[in-house]
Parts: C-alpha cells; sequence; structure tokens
C-alpha cells in the first residue's frame, strides 16, 4: 500500500508540473474573476444560476488542485514551509466556508473576490513583483513612523484650533488626520483653509508647512525606496551576468586579484635569479 | 524595358533621398495637420471650400509619395518589411477612403487626423523617441496586469457594499474601475469616501489602502521603466564612445585583458630564464 | 561630599543607558501622545480628570528623566552643546509652563503636542532620517530663492492685472501668492483661469507659463536632492564594506596601487641583472 | 585726456567687482521689488508719493551701475557679447521707458516687475542654477514636439466629437487643448469625461488613453532630462576631484596606462636578457 502511494504521488507531482494542467488552473482562476465580475450586473435568473453552478465548479476544482498539491508533497510540513502554498491555502478554505444567506452571504462573496489573488501566486513574474515590493516594504517603516507622528502633531493641532469652525473636518484627532491626507492629496484642499483663514488669517501657515514636510517626506520615501530597490536588482544582476559597467568591473576585480598573484610570483622568481 | 524601369527606379530612389522633397513632405504634412485644426472653427463656406481643395491635394501628394516610395523598393516585400512603411501606407489609405455624406463623414474626419502622425515617421528623431516608448511597453506588462489585478478585486469590492449607496459610481465592476480610475488621479475623490462613510463608516479603510498600494505600484512603474531604460542606454552610449565613468571602465576592462596576456608571456619567459 | 556626588552621577549615567529605562520613557511618550489624542475626543468630566493626572504624571517623568540625563553629564555646557539635548530640553521646559486657563491654555495644549517629537529624539533611526532631511535643507536653498523670485514676479503680474476681477484672490501681493501656490497645486485653477480668461482672453498663456515652470522648477530640486542626497550615501556605504560596483571600484584601486608599487620594484631589479 | 579716461575706467573697474557695491545693488533690487509688492496694496497717497519717489531713485541707480559697468568695458561690443549684460541692460531700458498714464501706465509697472529677474543675474548661485535650466531645454524639445502632436491629434478629435455637448470646452482645436491640459492636471477631469460620456458612452477610452500617453510621455521627459543632467554634472565633478566611484575609476584608468607602459618596457628587457 505504501508502495501505491508513492506511486500516486509520483503521478501527481507530474501532474502538477504539467503546463497543461496549469494552464487549466489559470484559466479556471480567470473564470472565478469573471463570474465575480459578472455577479454585479443585473443579470436574468437563469444567468445567475448558471453563475452559482460555475461557482461551485470553480471551488470544487480549485479544492481538487490544492488537495493534489498537498498530497505531491512529501509531508504537510513542507507545503506549509511555503509561503505562497499557505497563501493558497487559506483563499481556497475561506471560499470553501459555506455561508450563502442573509449578511453572512456578503461577507461570502468578499472572501470569493481574493481569489483572483491566486493569479499572482500561479504566475511566476507577478510572484516576483510582488515579493519586490514586500522586501520594500520594512524600509518603508521608520519613513512611515516620521510621517506619522508629523500627521499626529498636526492633526491634534488641527482639531484643538479648528474643530468648532467645522466639526465635520476637525472634530477630533482622528478625523482630523483624514482631513490632513486628504491635504496631502491636493484634494479641495483650498476650500478646507479658506474657510479656518476667516477666523484665523495665519493658519495659511498651518496648511502650507505641511504639505511642504509632507510632499517632502513622501515624495523622499516612494522615489528613494523605489531607486535603492531597483539599482541594487540591476546591478547585482549585471554583476552576475558580466554584463554592463558592473560586470565589466567585476571581472577587472577578479582579474586584478589574478594579475596580482602572478606579480609575486614574478618578484619572487626575479629575486631568486638575482640571487644567483 | 526592364532597362526603362531600373533608370527610373534610381531616379525614384533618388527622388526619395532628395532633401528638398523630404522638406515638401514635412511641409505638406504641416498643411494637413493646418486643415484638420482649421476645420473645427466656424469658417466661412469660400474657406471651407478652399480646405476641400487643400485636402484633396494633400490626399494626392502623401498618395503620389507612398507610390514613389513603393516603386523605389526592390519588391513590395521589401517595402513592407518595415515597420514604418506600414504605418505611412495605412494612414494614407485610410484617409483616401471615400467617405464624405452622413455618419461615415465623421470616420473621414477622424481618419484624416492620423495624418499629424506621419510627421513622427519622416522626423528621424521622433522615431527614435517613440521606438524608445514601444519598447518600454512590454517592460510593463506585468506591472500593469498586476495594477489591474488590484483594480479589479477593489472594483468588485466597491460594487457588492456600495452600488447600493451610488449606482452611478459602483453599479457594476466595469464602472467602479473607472470610479477607481478617477479615485487614483485623486479627483474629487473625498466625495465618493464621505458618501460611503454614512453608510459604512470604515470605507475610508477600503479607499485609503486603494491610494496607496496603487501610488505605489504607479509610481514604481513608471520611475522604475523610464530610470532603466535611460541609464541603460546612457551607459551603452558612453561605453561604445569611452566617454564617462562606464567609457573608463570599458577601457580598462580591454586595457588589463592586454595586460594579463603579457604578465603570462614575462612568466614564461623568467621559468624559461631561471631553468638555464 | 564630591564622592557622594560622582557615585550618583555614575548610578545616573547608568540608568540613562538602561534599556528598560530608554523603553519605559518611549511608553510615556506614547501616553503623553495618547493623552493629546484623547483630549480632542468629547470625554466624560471623570476621564478629563483622569487625562489631567496623567498629563501632570508625563510631565514630572519628562522633568524627572532630563534632571537625570543633566546630571549625569560632566556638566551643564556639555550637555548642551549637544543638539538633542537642546531639543528635548526645550520641549519639556515649554510644557512646564504652567498656562491652564483662558486663552493661555490653548497655548499651553499646543506646546504639549511637541511633547511627541521626542519620540524622534529617542528613537535612533529617526534621528538619522530627520538629520538626513535637515542637511538637505541648505541644498534647497538657492533652488527655493529662484522658484520665490518667480512666485514674486507672477504674483505682481496677477495684483496688477487681476485685482479688479476677483479681489479675493488676487487683492494684493501675498494673497496672489497663495492663489499661486494653489495653482501650482493644480487646487481647482481652470476656474481662477476661466474667471480672468473673461476679461483678458489671452490670460492662460499666465497660467501655463507659471505651470510649466513650477512644475519644472520644483520636481528639479526635489527628485534631483533626493537623488543626489541617496547615492552619495549609498556608494559611501558601498565603498566602505567593499560591497556592489562601489565597493569592488574601491578594492581595485588599492589593489592597482600595490601592483603599481610591485611592478616598479621588478623594473628595477631587472635592470640591475641586465647590468650585470 | 585720454589718459584721463584710462584712470576713470581702472576706477570704473575697481567700482564694479567692488564687494560692498555690489551688496548695495543687490539692496537697491530688493527696495525694488518691494516697491513693486507695496504699490498692490491699498495704500495711502503720502505713501503712495514716497513709493514713486523710491521707484525714480532705483531706476537712476540702475541706470548709473550699467553705465558704470558699459563704462568699465573697454568697448561697447565686449560689453554687448556677455548674455547676462545684455538680459540687464533690457532690463534697465525697459523700466526707464516713460509711460505713466492711463493703459500704458499699466505696461510701465508690468516692465518694472522683472527688475526682480535682475536678482538672477547678480547672485552668481541663481546664474548657474538658471544656466543649467536653459542648457535643458534643448534636450526637452523633440519630446515636447511629441507632446504637441499628441495633444493635437486629440483635440482635434475632441472637438470633431465633443463641439456639440459643449461648445466652451470643445468648440475649436485651441479651445480643446487647453481642456486637454486641464485634464492633463487632472483638474475636475472627471466632469468634463461624464458630460461626454452621456452621448457616447465609449468616450472614457478617449480620456483615459490621453491620460495615459500623456502622464507617460511627460513623467519621462521630467525624470529623464533632470537625471540626465544631474548626473552627467555629479560624475563630471567626480572625476575631476578624484572623489567618489567615478573618481577611482579615472584614477584607476590612469595608473592601468602607466602600469601597461612598464610592463611594455620589462617585456623588452627580459626579452634581450634572454636573447644573452
Amino acid at each position: 500500500m505504501s508502495l501505491d502511494f508513492q506511486a500516486l504521488q509520483a503521478r501527481l507531482v507530474h501532474l502538477r508540473e504539467n503546463k497543461i494542467f496549469e494552464t487549466f488552473v489559470i484559466l479556471v482562476i480567470l473564470v472565478s474573476a469573471l463570474v465575480i465580475g459578472a455577479k454585479t450586473y443585473a443579470i436574468s435568473p437563469a444567468a445567475l444560476n448558471m453563475l452559482k453552478v460555475l461557482d461551485i465548479a470553480v471551488t470544487a476544482i480549485f479544492l481538487f488542485e490544492i488537495v493534489i498539491r498537498m498530497l505531491a508533497e512529501k509531508n504537510l510540513f513542507r507545503f506549509f514551509s511555503k509561503a505562497w502554498n499557505v497563501f493558497d491555502f487559506i483563499i481556497v478554505m475561506a471560499s470553501v466556508l459555506p455561508i450563502e444567506n442573509g449578511e453572512a452571504a456578503m461577507l461570502g462573496r468578499l472572501l470569493r473576490i481574493f481569489r483572483v489573488l491566486r493569479l499572482i501566486s500561479i504566475i511566476p513574474e507577478l510572484r516576483v513583483l510582488l515579493a519586490a515590493f514586500v522586501t520594500a516594504i520594512p524600509r518603508m517603516g521608520y519613513v512611515s513612523l516620521l510621517m506619522f507622528i508629523f500627521f499626529y502633531i498636526y492633526a491634534a493641532m488641527g482639531s484643538i484650533f479648528f474643530a468648532n469652525i467645522n466639526p465635520v473636518l476637525w472634530e477630533n484627532i482622528s478625523i482630523s488626520m483624514l482631513t490632513l491626507f486628504r491635504i496631502a492629496t491636493f484634494e479641495d484642499w483650498t476650500d478646507v483653509m479658506y474657510e479656518t483663514m476667516e477666523v484665523y488669517p495665519l493658519s495659511w501657515l498651518f496648511y502650507l508647512s505641511f504639505i511642504f514636510i509632507v510632499a517632502f517626506v513622501f515624495l523622499n520615501m516612494m522615489i528613494g525606496i523605489v531607486l535603492e530597490t531597483l539599482q541594487t536588482e540591476h546591478q547585482k544582476n549585471d554583476r552576475e551576468n558580466g554584463e554592463g559597467e558592473a560586470g565589466e568591473v567585476h571581472i577587472i576585480e577578479a582579474r586584478t586579484r589574478e594579475m596580482d598573484q602572478r606579480l609575486i610570483k614574478i618578484e619572487g622568481m626575479l629575486e631568486k635569479i638575482s640571487k644567483n
């Protein structure tokens, strides 16, 4: 029986690595995405029924595929040690939950939407892209914290001075932070400013200083992180392939090391000759 | 007769390469552009008639020029093997189509507008620029796909939760995607948010997370692609001309290779000497 | 007694460098920030009283901590020679001022907000970030001056020509500069333009030229400064660690210097040999 | 008498290069700027009179200064061969023109505003900055032309299809181009789109494609030019000072050339030795 299982497993691994099977799964994900989209239109009950059948079919295929991938692995621990497997498992399981009536139905539909994310986990290029974004997050940490501190201070000032002028925008610190985010996107910020300038004529200082700080910090964060990540990866790639400037420098580095060894040897030989 | 044709062809090649002829074609394109622009003004019937005559003249010259270029080529297959020739041929042919009355008249005018694009195909510098943009498109592919996935998921969520609040903005997934594009450009996005926050007070999370993801991905895409394309071309240019840092590194790479050969030779000679 | 003081001082230095003490101070700053935030909500008198007690406690702890740090230093001059100490001292002292009634109460609350800034002075990573921003300021100096000159000229023109059209936006040069800043952020700038175009149909030239100049200068300033600062620091870091392209170039530089010495020595030896 | 003139000229050169004189001129420019600004406020007749006197004084000093600089030069041709001198001369002369009444008075005030630009010509750092911007203009040429072509085509399409929907925005090709510029800055562009979508439901394609092309081309232009200019200058500076990576590469380039010469010499010596 153990042999039977091993034979089955070998077959499953074979199936998992099959290009046609992978393409089929991508197609199922796309169908799943289209079903989600179609449901947002006003459609006839007949079409809705068809969508429900399709939905069940998609769920079944997803379950089937994840079970195959779990069995194809030597053991479950190894399966769950890969982040993308955990990602897929949670998405598939979340959409299996039998919630179809009342309030919960909405949650059910919401969870099904995340199936589209499986496109990212199945296409290697998208996986690389998302991984790059995720690795950039910690670098953004301290800059985000610094920005949050500035937002907090300005929001506290805003709610102290402007709460009586317009409670909708400045009632308390959290509402003020939302208003400040709006100002940071330049969305109708002058309306907000002109309103408070009638009471405090110098309040333009509050808005202009905020815009300068946030625009500067924010641009810094964005461009800085993008540039560093890009250049580091680009150079690493070039060096490994010996292409471009970074590649040539890498080649020169290795060659001069070799040349140095040769010179030491030549020196030694010459010393021996001159002694004779 | 074959000789006659060859003589004619030689003359046509001569004409095609003539600087005055090229300048004349550029002038005709500019006239064509001005005719298009002039037609959008309320003008007297007399002027309109003159524009029609000019239009026919431009079409005739364009036809004449493309025929010359086709005959100047050894065979038609070689003519159509160049992308820019195909580009010109389609533009000229599209504006020849005899559609002048009713609904089709508008299409006729529309097709004539694209004649302005011939400016790009005739000015080499613009051709290089457009080619650079076209080569950047495939790099944008996967980032665009990733962005589309996020748009799709947010649009599905938006139409599920907000369709009853404002059908004009969130009725179905395609309308929701247009609304999200609007939010991505920061265009009156707070109005959209405040409307849904009255029903779902936490919906600001939806908008803020969307803005962060899209702004980050979008900036990444734009700046990243521009930078990589620019730097790669810049370095390549520098290396070929031996200018700048990249050029010097290229020279050093070649020189150290040569020096290494010399050292090996010296080593060999010394070994021979020390053996004697 | 001098010995007693020295023993106390040693203990205080020990306390100041204690990790638990530092974490405690960070917690107190966070509590202080939460107190500031909580006060902006409509809360019960009981809660308000508790906040007042907390506020006094925070002030006391801050005072206690700054006194410890002052005593731990050899002398007061050395304490105030560090910019961050001065920064902390001003923040703590400002919030101690006993202003609690009437108009001044608002100022008291305002000064307490700045306590949140102590988060920056206590977390080393944030200190580095802020220092980087501060060092970038002088570089921005001349670009800002250039931008200010353009703002001033456009504002003068605006108030001369448009003051009679809309005094709210163009009454005098300072109001005009605020309006121009609004235009620079693209905030409802077309409304401003359409208004003046009714009187001066060519005034779109004023707006478009302004947007081009400011957008170009501003982008230049922002991106240029960020890039230069980032790259310089990145390269410096790489060179010191011998990592990346800059690091390899640094290694090559040192190695070729050594190789050159070796070659001179070899040359000398050979000359001696050939003379014999 | 010729000697007298030479002695005077030597004195004038001395005066022109005098630091105090330069500072005095800067102060006069600032006073001139303040006069311009002050005139935009509603001020008392007495103050206005004082401003007029100041204005005349500033004009006189400017005239005096430019005459000094002209006399200090060997001949007038040499004076006008420097672009900044021409720049100053035009600004000073323009504000001397005796136009003070009626319509022309406004022009007179306008011309006086440009005196503030003399700040740029007198402060060397600002001169360098502006020169950098000017040198970047030709690089922007072809990209601007490409962008103009896209604007023209979209404007022609817009005025053909949308002129009947809203003549205020799309009446003819020039008004359409202004509307498109507004869309490129994201200013209330959805209002424009929703209006045309009622007649042509697919017209969102027009707007979205336009935004993508323009945003891409525009960002390309801006960032690309800034980056290239900055990096080229930065590298050039580093190489000349032997600082940074580019500086080290430059040093290595020179050193390896020298090492290569040494190796050739060593080779020659060894060949001679081995022959003996």
